[in-house]
């Protein structure tokens, strides 16, 4: 059993499923109004949409004539804090890199004795 | 081969490889410092480090001796991106549905003719 977080990952590594989410995004729809624009089978397509479904990305009515896929954005929402926290880290390290180097050019900047030459790599 | 966005989601879908990102995030750290918190073995871990390096989330330093791992943001950015178009996509869904039901609601407040009983599920 996977943590959550990287099974909504895991269902997010593949285009088709991707791209199921992204028509999701403007609303309902059916299993063939899903399968339509991919050049695929149904069982196929279901095979993806059971992927989501257990992810918590989509939610299936439960009409049995007309069970349609609608999304669930919760999961996406914590993939999207995971990575969000991970790229503010990622910033502040840059600041910090930055204001190192701001540093060494005021030190530079400064008349000093002959430095010694670098040693070549 | 995956796509460049399929290859970073499925980087990160797994505990490990996180953890490793986000000790990363504070600064460049040898494949030995990596393994330490870990209760793993150091082939473990490089596995790991390979998957990320594949994805291209981190690169190793070139140093024969101490090849420390830094991390690259890039593709992270990209993965980020991803998912927050889909959220404005599925806020501007939310924001609609509530325009229909407030619709709804004005409507329902006009008096009108005596209503059918609801059909019982």
């Amino acid at each position: 059993m996977s943590d959550p977080l990287s099974t909504t990952f895991a269902a997010l590594a593949d285009p088709t499923r991707r791209a199921i989410l992204a028509r999701l995004s403007t609303g309902e729809l059916s299993v063939g109004e899903l399968a339509a624009p991919f050049d695929m089978t149904l069982p196929a397509v279901t095979k993806h949409l059971n992927v989501l479904e257990r992810a918590g990305l989509i939610a299936r009515g439960r009409d049995a004539q007309w069970r349609p896929c609608r999304l669930q954005a919760a999961p996406l929402k914590e993939a999207s804090s995971w990575i969000e926290t991970y790229r503010r880290h990622w910033e502040q390290r840059l600041d910090r890199l930055e204001a190192y180097l701001q540093a060494l050019q005021a030190k530079e900047s400064v008349p000093q004795a002959k430095a010694k030459p670098r040693k070549k790599k």
